[in-house]
């Protein structure tokens, strides 16, 4: 048997006794089990999940101090900012809570018989949606609370009626051990079986692939790099029977700033962007990876102060050792394709330095090298001469979780093309502050065009989530009995 | 240059003279066409989009004597359905002409700002949805009409603001190019571009890979077999960007009919499944291919009636001779896996006759190729000694478009098991009735768990197709300017 073994962020040492790695008879007992979960929780009521729900989120609450401890040691995200993920986490679960107790998951589109022959006429039909399955949860590595055992995935599937096994990801195996404990106590608390939230681990890709292919498993969710949720995509469709597989992957979220309101607020602008390039190591999925602007003095004047401003930010260490490497490979990989670096200073084993570069319009649309994500305090400034080249820029990003407009607030021909082109390419458009910090509410659309998203039709935040795990069912003609519970049988 | 012929379907002998089959620049013209015209339609009113549903639809049917008369030829579906099939596509578009006139490609969600700090305030939030972009269309064989150049994929596409690329069906290429003048002459009459709605074809996979992996193609859709659908969504997913692909594929529509009901009812049941199978000489996704039944008197009595009533079919000739050939295929390959014959007799080299064959359960389960679609008159009867018996077997399905439950009308502990069987399966349930024939309605469900579609979240029937073609995108704290234009800068 293999073993897996927790390291401290800062300072790359073993934490705790190795861990054993789960075996193919484990991960396989554990989608089953899922299976034999799912029997009962997809005809669990919107009170039963809000219950489960609420449960898990008074647990993570309750174990705060220990686990935000924990989580800071394996991360080295510090203490502010994995206490306020906690605190996501446990809100998306109460609001998943909600949806479930409001009935969100039953929702039924009563299409009443219409008299006569077709096209017009038509029997009565009952729009009703199924939970898929279990889901196998890839948890991220960059939110060890809000994206992982109890993350957003996990809530939105639980709300759905959908069972979840979830493997661990390595950045953060013990506080991912921990919280499954709490799982597990509210699970039996609550009367529950264990196999409605599961969970695995390992290293290398055996153990996602085993997940993934496992016949009881009915979808997959996935936070992580391009290439790796691309790989579990082929996995997912290269299954007898291929499932919905929705990756949130790689994203460089380009921040155009025009220059008159640089020309305006320009110091303002340069704080808060370096700020949010900085923020928790340049870590998130909408860490501002690409910075386009006009040529001209207004721009130029930016550049220098965000050159400035990002130089006095001090990165901390990143997640994993080998985070830290593929960083510097990254920006290694962006200078070799032709970006003149502004800012590059070495950093420690552990952290890195703010890294910013230069290149123009032409040479960025023009080597796909360029446009690659670099995971971590990195941004690529790009000039363009006119904003025709700028909406070329955005064609050739072709897809991002985000797009930010500085300088859009009023209309003209201009502005009018530049929504179109950020709305063409990204799930959700900014008009002020920056991408990073994704609003868990209503209307959220955090998935783009490939490569920011498998699915860019689906969210992984907000409450249209939890659609990506019920599926549509027409009843036809459906009896008495079916239609006074609602189109469910059970 | 490759040429095509059409041929009649009932002597397979040629009809009219070879025709282009199109060049790969040709191609690329069409799709580069269809990128132009997007630039304008995504930015159509409902207004807009109403009048060109509306005016294909007329142009339809101010030709409908020529054009059904040319279907009959080509298809030998018979004057009678193919007028009905017009009235229906004719139907879909002035549906899908309603529903953008009413706004409903437009729909926004208003989530206002929350005070505080997060998690639970927030910026101001609206969910609005763009089209994709051009969506590359495979006609179906079977529907000349309402699957094929104006049918329901274009109708739903060009609602949601896409434009469309045809890939003519080789079953009806000279219909299709002639409905492919009655658009350009439409289009032209409203000062819309050519490109808007364009058309490829050629035998053979090339013109389809090479139109789906075009970078101007944003999105497919398909109607078809299992092979040529999980053939193009493997294109459409090794494209430097994967597009979403949406294939309605090969589906057995399992009957399960209770021995009560067929004690009372069985004659007629009888009847009215024979003609379902024969129906169309059994061409359509729909098809009732399995019949379930639980071991007993009226079960046998009912396969006696069924086998009769089958026998007094008289199928006409099918849609090409390769589908012919590959009935007979069919049912070799059925033959081959055990099933036993109740009725096989020898058809023309046009019309087949029904097939009816029986199969016990336990072999079913066991045996994959027990379990392919025979497309054509072709039912297989699988015969189960028990109600959980009959679950496994629709749990071998394990994908279809429908599933028919005849005697379900009383809730019991047995129905309800059947009812959720049934849903786990499918996309949509019957009750009463026979599968063929599918509404065109609010609530339509048409798409099911693979093999029946690649996106079983999705439906090709119904006012939800046009969600295919529609990516959420939330903007956030939008100007006041764009919001006044309802999110939408153009």
């Amino acid at each position: 048997m293999k073993t897996l073994q927790s390291l401290m962020a800062r300072s790359g040492e073993p934490l705790g006794a190795p861990l054993w790695a789960s075996t193919s008879e484990q991960i396989d007992a554990c989608a089953h089990a899922a299976g034999e979960a799912f029997v009962d929780w997809s005809c669990s009521n919107g009170a039963a999940r809000a219950a489960l729900l609420r449960g898990l989120a008074d647990a993570l609450e309750s174990d705060r101090t220990d686990l935000v401890a924990l989580a800071d040691q394996e991360t080295g995200l510090g203490t502010a900012r994995l206490n306020g993920e906690l605190d996501r986490t446990a809100f998306q679960l109460r609001r998943f809570a909600g949806l479930a107790e409001r009935g969100a998951p039953f929702d039924v589109l009563d299409d009443p018989a219409v008299a006569g022959g077709p096209p017009a006429g038509h029997p009565a039909m009952v729009r009703q949606r199924v939970p898929l399955g279990p889901v196998a949860m890839f948890s991220a590595s960059n939110f060890p609370f809000a994206f992982s055992v109890l993350g957003g995935d996990t809530a939105s599937a639980l709300a759905a009626g959908c069972p979840v096994v979830v493997k661990a990801h390595n950045g953060h195996l013990l506080l991912s051990n921990r919280v499954m404990d709490l799982v597990q106590k509210v699970l039996k608390a609550q009367g529950l079986p264990a196999g409605l939230v599961g969970m695995v681990q390992g290293s290398g890709k055996d153990v996602g692939v085993r997940l993934i292919r496992h016949p009881a498993i009915a979808a997959g969710a996935f936070t992580g790099s391009t290439r790796g949720g691309a790989a579990l995509q082929a996995e997912a469709n290269a299954r007898p029977r291929p499932i919905p597989f929705y990756g949130e992957l790689g994203s460089t979220n380009p921040v155009v700033a025009l220059p008159a309101l640089l020309a305006s607020k320009g110091a303002e602008l340069a704080a808060t962007l370096a700020g949010s390039i900085g923020m928790g190591c340049g870590q998130f999925c909408t860490s501002p990876g690409l910075i386009v602007l006009i040529d001209g003095p207004e721009s130029d004047g930016f550049v220098q102060l965000l050159s400035t401003a990002l130089a006095a930010q001090n990165p901390h260490a990143m997640l994993t050792p080998g985070m830290r490497q593929a960083f510097d490979a990254g920006v290694e990989h962006m200078l070799s394709a032709g970006a003149s670096p502004l800012l590059r200073e070495a950093g420690t084993t552990e952290a890195p330095r703010p890294f910013l570069a230069q290149v123009d319009a032409a040479s960025f649309i023009a080597r796909s090298a360029l446009r690659e994500e670099v995971f971590g305090p990195s941004s690529l400034v790009v000039r363009a001469s006119t904003l025709a080249q700028v909406l070329q820029v955005l064609q050739a990003v072709g897809g991002s979780l985000t797009v930010t407009l500085w300088g859009a607030d009023d209309e003209s021909s201009d502005t009018r093309a530049l929504v179109r082109g950020a709305m063409a390419i990204a799930g959700r458009v900014l008009f002020s502050g920056v991408p990073t910090g994704v609003a868990v509410t209503a209307a959220q659309q955090h998935g783009g065009p490939w490569p920011s998203s498998t699915q860019p039709m689906t969210t992984s935040v907000g409450d249209a989530s939890m659609d990506r795990f019920l599926r549509p069912v027409a009843l036809q003609d459906a009896p008495a009995w079916l239609l006074a519970r609602g189109g469910r049988p059970c």
